[in-house]
């Protein structure tokens, strides 16, 4: 993917501000909040049927976060979801915990069954376990991946014929054709509450300007993960990266982007 | 609105320390309490009604904020503001997303016709779209206004014969005969997620110490945005901003507030 | 206690870097998942029946806040405390504003006669109130305890069967036998919002690595003191050393806590 194409993206996003709609967990739903402002989008969270439908409408792209699961939130997801689909809006699905209990598993098969969601996006253990190739999910943390992280995400990816992204030391993406490799981010940033949940309401910032679903979130992980490197380098702790990674991609230029993402095919 | 006035609101607040209830969103309920206490009042956040009815007995005013409402919550604040009303304790609204949805739009006119309400409190294209005139929001962001803002202000006020105060570049607020004019504030805090909601929420703290409520609206988002105006000294971001903004206004005296305070009759 | 032991706690939350269950509130939710990675242990947050069971079964702990309560939330703490109590899970309780609404009150009570607590830790209104020593709560702050706090919580820890924790200027905890009084700490702790939940958090990463949950719950309390303490040494604000304390706490070694901890018995 060429550096050009990324950093144009970002201008898009900039330049467009679209409108992402979050239904997300309660933990760290301010951060994607301010997350997706500092990206250059607007965000907006709600959840109620009463009004999904119109937010949806507007959006530019659906996160669903799986964070903190109730039965209620399945079915505010699937008629969000659904809406989004019949609107064209891509659908961005964090299967946070995946694996770490049957709940979760079993409502991220779901919704990836029941709609057409454009990028999934989790950790090694939670796409592993969605994939069936032995992921280790504990609470909500990746435990381990039983297989090539390559390999699994573009088997599943081409399976499910959407975008997967399994992020980690480096993140790998794949539509189950054209499979890339981003080496962005820093390792502080696994080290506080929020960042996988932040990538996720940025890929949605991304999805939402561009028809090339593989090249949005690869965009997205390099911008998030260049505005991590950036906050680590003033900081060396987890919660003073997490402060400053907010006006790190808020002062991060789609040039500087274009020069510092390191994305590749594998 | 004489600065010592503005000044010795601020003192009473700190010397009376209120206590403010909140039935509020999950998005900036932190950021809500954390500026109530950095005003000098307390805080409190229950949405139950097995309990809010005794919480607002205690409470020198109520908060309702519809920025993740559902039909749950509407019957919560129905019940809350009711026992605020018979209690004479005042009610702020902040009509988060009117105007986007016709939920919110409906369930803030709802609010409205069913409560007494001291102060309505939401940014351009909230208060436009309530008014029906001409307001446009997307997700929770003002998209503008089809109209004159200190005339819609006014003559909305006078219809409900309520403090409606709309907020933006320059915040207007009137009871329908009195309307004033704040020039407190900095751009970056509409560049953050939250300024809103902490408006609202140093709105209740002050307005629980006067029941000069256009003299207390008008206090307040000077104090608020007197602490934006000087965080944004050493802050050129939004997320330094908004960090830097609880401790203004802890730090903020009286005195220095009565000095910086930009409120004037229009 | 002997600060060797202090030491050697903390040495053993960061290796067995526990999961840390929570059922808490949405206004400090983010801040006890932040605190807990910096402690060195693993956070998870969920509330659904639907999978509380699981999560708890993969737990070093589980922490139960009503900071936010309602009725539905009552029933998912008895039935996560319920699996915790068969799988040896110890349970730390935190009875946000108990003694401020009979709600609140009656539930913790409840929680503690249903369930076995591990530790009930609370401030000092919340905990007289509790033991019915004339606490005084307003909202969720202590404003009063009716008698000398070591003696409340002795005799309290001692009906109940359970270590009862009561914070303040200084802390008291005792299992009915053993009483030890913690001075760590800096008044800006009670300043800003979380403080409490936070510890609560931190008791169950230390309450996951050891049977003798006195010394757990005074090593936790030591620990998030001496942060806070260091938090304070360049900030003079409360924003400001609550954006500290996670650091300051993810920084602290267990050589450092042994030699700051002042803890001792009464």
């Amino acid at each position: 993917m060429e550096a050009r194409e990324i950093g144009r993206l970002f201008e898009k996003v900039r330049a467009n501000r679209p409108l992402v709609h979050h239904i997300t967990n309660y933990v760290t739903v301010n951060d994607c909040a301010n997350i997706t402002l500092c990206a250059g989008a607007a965000p907006v969270m709600s959840h109620s049927r009463r009004e999904t439908g119109e937010m949806v409408a507007m959006a530019g792209a659906l996160v669903l976060n799986i964070g903190t699961l109730d039965t209620r939130q399945v079915e505010q997801m699937l008629a969000a979801g659904r809406k989004a689909n019949t609107q064209g809006v891509p659908v961005v699905l964090d299967p946070v915990g995946a694996g770490a209990t049957r709940f979760r598993t079993k409502t991220s098969l779901r919704l990836l069954r029941e709609l057409e969601v454009a990028v999934l996006k989790g950790n090694g253990g939670e796409i592993a376990s969605l994939a069936g190739a032995g992921g280790k999910v504990r609470g909500v943390d990746s435990d381990g991946v039983g297989g090539k992280p390559e390999q699994i995400t573009r088997e599943y990816a081409s399976r499910l014929g959407t975008v997967v992204a399994m992020t980690g030391p480096a993140d790998f993406l794949s539509d189950g054709r054209r499979t890339l490799r981003v080496d962005n981010g820093h390792p502080l940033m696994g080290r506080f509450s929020g960042s996988g949940c932040m990538a996720a309401s940025v890929t949605g910032a991304f999805a939402a300007v561009s028809k090339d679903r593989v090249a949005a979130t690869a965009a997205a992980l390099a911008a998030f993960g260049v505005a991590g490197e950036k906050a680590a380098v003033r900081n060396t702790t987890p919660y003073g990266v997490r402060m400053a990674i907010f006006d790190e991609l808020f002062n991060l230029s789609p040039a500087e982007l274009a020069e510092r993402a390191r994305v590749r095919k594998v």
